[in-house]
């Protein structure tokens, strides 16, 4: 690969190699796809490599042409085998920019850079910043990246060319490039994504012998509390290894905050008590508040409204469509329905300067608003 | 109050006065209203009581006639007060059933029954496991409590008739009662709502000083884990107190488990460290396997289908009256819109066993079914 031919401009030109093609190569092939760039999979189950074939994600590698160079090889395997199959890419297509979408970044390239046969300054290490609970390509979605983030962690030998094709393949899939240091974005993941699904298993790992009679009082907390306790053992295993240092040192702060608690709790009508319990809330409303809206939006940036609606298809679909006359946009939209009872809340996401207009609209024509 | 004439039958035929006209009073006055019931409101502060008015709560105490007698008096306080409220309405309402709604139990009747003179025999604690996020009456809404757990907590020397009326409002309300001891309740919330509050903002807290572009990659696990961080610290100061015993010993398990898990992440290469990982991560599977699906439903009972819109507004309404023709209930609906593109992805929740039946036909419709 010469130092500046590949990718001048902002898109892929292909062939790209998809090597594993579970949920995120296979999103991968489907989003490229939907740009007409030609995708060549491979995986190491055939039956998963079938599937992406079917849904449109790309061909067999193994009906690629004999010299086939690939522009771009995307390493989308577990991230346990991530810098095996990036080091034999580098080998294998040496014309190639390689990079990996492992969410742990600097276990990845300390391994590449042990090598000292690869040529590693055509590796980039990636991660896409989205997901979905389910796995395997038949959940694979065309959209899956459309305005996340894509981290790109560029090293200071890397070439340039290749960290644009890199970058070309973030916006070809409609997400948003964003250059860190592989260190910096494994301390961030650390907080940001790990922390939170260690505390998810560890408070469901609780309800494991918890009676039904005290189940069926859960709420939404408890849900939205447990969603992601869901997530698969055999890859949060490699990715908690794989980032465990850094991860100590959090979940060690959180211990200390932890016992903190306990020591208030033991003792709650003590003097400073409640206030060492309100100081806890205090901090976590604080913490909470700075987590950006999704898609990039300020935190709490859309104002909500529930509107009931008694026959939930035919009113759903005439409030939104009211909606529309009125002249807001819509941002988002909950449904909340009873199941066995027609009546049904239609929870609406808007800007907050319509808010009061479209509770003033909607109400005068006719429509329940709750809040 | 003779003994078995109070509520004969499932409903109450009022007055009811409500002591505490915040989200949760107002809530039950604008149900009850609904109803026909006959309201009367009390609150501390002069506009809060205004404002719970305004809005078909019910009427002022101060217009109610001289020798007023409800037949029901909830007391909807912050739990610190409960009592004392209680015990003022039994004093000051000798006919009446009382029932407070605070969401810890044991304490409030310890202190109920500490009053030798209180007529505690007609006092039944209940708590309705429903609420928002927002507070005040402004956020009331008639429907808060529709097929809600509400459980209503005897005792061995509680009078029938009390037991009953307690029932008959969560009936008209639309609620579902649960009969459980006050101990068992105080357990079971413990558990199911005060841990995961305290993980939420534990995990929330670490991130005041997180920098923005880590904040950045958030996802939408971040933001389910954090969202009751949210919580207002002044109630939840007060519900930790009073339930903290139950809670200490809650809180020191998961101590352990988050302790064992530190010193496998010390070592993550060691013999059995990974097995020692998968197990916390599949006893998180387990755990949250166990909670049941919104409204009763058994867990994860619903099927779900994502379906792209290009033109959100009109889209969505053809969608729903398409499902709607095709003869499927929509059971949940949740809509994910990228602010500044059109395209949206609409995911439908259904009965599994209609699941394929719209896919092929959404599908044979023209609709992009994304999985």
């Amino acid at each position: 690969m010469e130092e500046d031919t590949v990718s001048e401009g902002a898109h892929l030109r292909g062939p790209v190699l998809i090597i594993g093609s579970g949920l995120l190569g296979a999103s991968i092939g489907l989003g490229l796809r939907a740009k007409d760039v030609e995708v060549f999979l491979s995986d190491i189950s055939p039956s998963t490599q079938a599937v992406a074939e079917d849904i449109g994600a790309g061909k067999s590698v193994d009906v690629a042409r004999p010299n086939f160079s690939p522009e771009l090889v995307v390493v989308a395997t577990p991230p346990d085998v991530a810098a095996t199959a990036v080091l034999d890419a580098l080998h294998r297509y040496p014309r190639a920019v390689v990079i990996d979408i492992a969410s742990v970044k600097t276990s990845v390239r300390e391994a590449v850079e042990a090598d000292p046969g690869a040529n590693n300054r055509h590796y980039i290490g990636t991660h896409p910043m989205a997901g979905r609970e389910k796995s395997g390509p038949v959940a694979a979605r065309t959209e899956l990246f459309i305005s996340m983030p894509w981290v790109i962690c560029p090293t200071p030998t890397s070439n340039p060319a290749a960290v644009r094709t890199a970058e070309a393949l973030a916006v070809d899939l409609g997400a948003v490039p964003v250059r860190m240091p592989a260190e910096e974005h494994d301390e961030a993941v650390a907080l940001i994504s790990h922390l939170p699904q260690v505390m998810s298993s560890l408070v469901a790992s609780q309800l494991q012998n918890t009676p039904g009679t005290a189940l069926a009082l859960a709420g939404n907390g408890l849900r939205d509390v447990t969603r992601i306790a869901a997530s698969d053992p055999a890859l949060w295993v490699q990715i908690l290894s794989a980032n465990a240092p850094r991860l100590v040192g959090i979940l060690k702060g959180v211990r200390e905050d932890l016992g903190r608690l306990i020591d208030t709790l033991e003792r709650p009508t003590a003097p400073g008590a409640r206030l060492d319990m309100a100081q806890l809330m205090s901090e976590g409303n604080a913490g909470q508040a700075r987590i950006p809206g999704k898609h990039g939006a300020p935190p709490q940036s859309f104002a909500k409204l529930t509107v009931l609606v008694d026959d939930v298809p035919g009113q759903i679909a005439a409030l939104l469509t009211e909606i529309g006359q009125i002249g807001v946009n819509l941002e988002d939209l909950r449904l909340d329905h009873a199941p066995g009872r027609p009546v049904g809340m239609a929870e609406v996401s808007v800007l907050p300067g319509k808010h009061q207009l479209l509770v003033d609209e909607l109400t005068s024509r006719g429509w329940k608003v709750i809040q």
